[in-house]
């Protein structure tokens, strides 16, 4: 058994800093890398493709709506081919600084990939952006969304991605975080949810329904010493309980 | 004898419209397609590079400082190692959109151009961008210039460009644009003016020198019909001098 | 009897030219004018006041979505907090270059047009943010929309607009561009219909039902001769059924 | 005798935070904000202006060139016209979240503020942009530089700036940072040395010479301990020497 752990890096711009990457990076197997239209630049991803290199992480791109000043948290009514186009340019950005031209996944950032879990005309958009780029190259998406369904349907690798520090549906959607318990902060109690979940391949709803899910790789955050002592937790139990953590790999998946 | 003839295309943006790609292409041999910076977007650059391939036109990138308001034109004062990323992202984005994943070549635009064939170290830090994305991408940069002493210093093919519409200083740099007679309008006069110009690698300045120039390509325009009449008269010399107009061939300059 | 004639201007941005200013000035009384966000730029703004300054035509701001690649035709997630301010900035910053300080009115474009219509959050946000700036600066909404109904709350002068070329819905509301016989072609047709309009100050719906309308302004259009034939062949009929063509005047509304 | 002290404010940006608002604000007089083209959006501006207010801090525009990426620290070749408007818009767009919309001044920021110091035609330039939204306005510039020289041919006030943390040379223009001793860094040499420029409205150049110097405002920063450290120590000395510390008044200059 095992699991990829991936994180967003790369977020700084220009003269403003962002995140804890140098912290974070020895904690996961997969850094998403933002691409310019929410967060980072291009000296910002050569800085960050660097050091994940350095580090042995698996590089993916975190392309976003065109919207910096709303950190791509904001939905855009943009036409599926608008956003197919947008896809391609901002992977194929990323791909020119990673050595060997090669990615290992593509991960859509905030209100792009909350919609497109939603939407499957989007979720379709976006995996014939990344085809046009590779089309061996992953899509990480919400377990049983549409980006898995549109992953499946254009012929795309994919992983399906799980929140253990997120309160589920019955229908497998993520709680919003406004909602009361939506979101765990107790690292011993995510860490343990995190290995059910891995094992079980299923999760128990806030409603108390079994949902089953798959689960290739795990959502963590590297923003405050909070969240890097959930990730420290989380690698502990998923040790004690010998699930391997690796970076995701479509031919064994 | 061969020489290239290569236009700048795509310089569309969103809703607003601009050149006449459609009739500029079947009269080139290489297209400078903006990448987003100065002009452009993900899906300009799509519809560009479709139509370009379309036409058999081979595909080049045409990279800028970040200045849409200004279009490329105004010099920014970029340190060496902000340029070099700037490039591998605009080049990268580009090529992402191209059938088979490879240009043809790469050709700074505007204010960025100008000052590389003046600055080695902008010079070079734009081979270095374009070498980190593609190291047999062939740079195109004014005829013994900077950008092209860089690319032989760096490694990277090159073609010397030269401009049949232009008149030249006995440096073999170009008369500024706002000077008396910098720009030739005849069609007959820039024709000729081209044929010798690849007949005997060398130009006449403006005040008489004979300045050996390489010529590999020649920057041609389609914003209006004068610039048409230009670019028909042009390829009807070539023909007559028996001179062939292909795609520049790093493996046979 | 009379009407306010308002039309969208100073689209144009950076070296890229839209719309027919020149054309549609004299034949209207308010310009709404573009205010950096979706089009214009502080060049594109101070022309566009001088010229309008210069035809006597009244000058209002015409706010946006910060989204230049889209037009501003996007709808946007955004917080109407962050509305209320991006509304004082663009509005304000085009009171900068008006003689006299002094706006006449301001217009919302294309998508926050919409969208505030329907969300009285929305409305009441941009009408903080244009009270701000003055409290006594016009806003000019869809007639029977939730843009006046906030202006009504917060106490800002309104006018209502009427599209004369558009079909109506029962609720008062636009029919989507996207239906059948959404959008009227023939001059005279629309011209007819604009004079009904505001003698009865009512519409008879694409379905038969007589709507009642206030109708303080008609916007029309000048991006093409089609359009212009229209503003013309409506100027022509005002003028017969003795209806006045003047700006808005909150004092008299 | 007395002195403004200004700081610049207001530039986080989105998501991102910079600076140390809260601090600086009670030990400084004048309050450079920006206005959304280096730094700074409309919430942003909002906040700043709100905080500004409540401190009691007179708020002044600090405009730039349009450059995000670069923090407006890399020199643009723009038209003075073109900067003409673009510091209009920007004063303006600050002046409408200002109670009353009437600011105290205006400081160039960054590349901007450099290059109009040595540029008279930019300098002017910047004069009749903000003359445009407000002749009375004064302008902050390097005191006997070229922003002073164009404010008087204008007929706009302004205030004379030093920098009582940098070394001068004999022309009265700063020690580049880059220099040697360029930059004073101990908070009670500093505070002496500012009393001294105060006293003597003068300053010794680093090679001996004395140079007289209108001081009329110091720049001081919040950016980290040691800079709040500087004011601190600047703000007791000037006590001591019973130097008064007030915002600039144009009418008792």
């Amino acid at each position: 058994m095992k699991v990829d752990l991936n994180s967003d890096l790369g977020e700084s711009f220009g003269h403003y800093v962002l995140g804890n990457d140098e912290q974070i990076l020895p904690l996961i197997t997969a850094a998403n890398v933002a691409c310019g239209f929410h967060a980072g630049d291009p000296n910002v991803m050569a800085q960050t493709v660097a050091i994940a290199e350095k580090n042995g992480v698996a590089i993916g791109a975190h392309p976003s709506y065109p919207d910096r000043i709303g950190f791509g948290r904001r939905h855009m009514d943009m036409q599926p081919e608008n956003v197919e186009n947008m896809i391609t340019y901002q992977v194929a950005a990323l791909q020119g600084f990673v050595k060997g031209h090669r990615l290992h996944h593509v991960k859509p950032h905030g209100a792009l990939y909350n919609a497109a879990a939603k939407s499957l005309p989007l979720a379709l958009a976006i995996c014939r952006g990344i085809k046009r780029v590779d089309p061996e190259l992953p899509i990480y998406g919400l377990a049983g969304s549409q980006l898995i369904t549109a992953a499946r349907e254009i012929g795309l690798p994919y992983a399906s991605e799980v929140f253990a520090d997120r309160a589920y549906q019955a229908d497998g959607t993520l709680v919003p975080r406004v909602k009361p318990h939506a979101v765990l902060h107790d690292p011993q109690e995510v860490a343990k949810r995190a290995v059910h979940m891995i094992q079980d391949q299923a999760v128990t709803a806030i409603t108390g329904e079994h949902v089953e899910l798959q689960v290739d790789t795990i959502c963590v955050h590297g923003d405050n010493e909070e969240a890097l002592a959930i990730v420290r937790a989380l690698r502990s139990a998923l040790k004690d309980a010998a699930i391997e953590i690796a970076p995701f790999d479509p031919h064994h998946a």
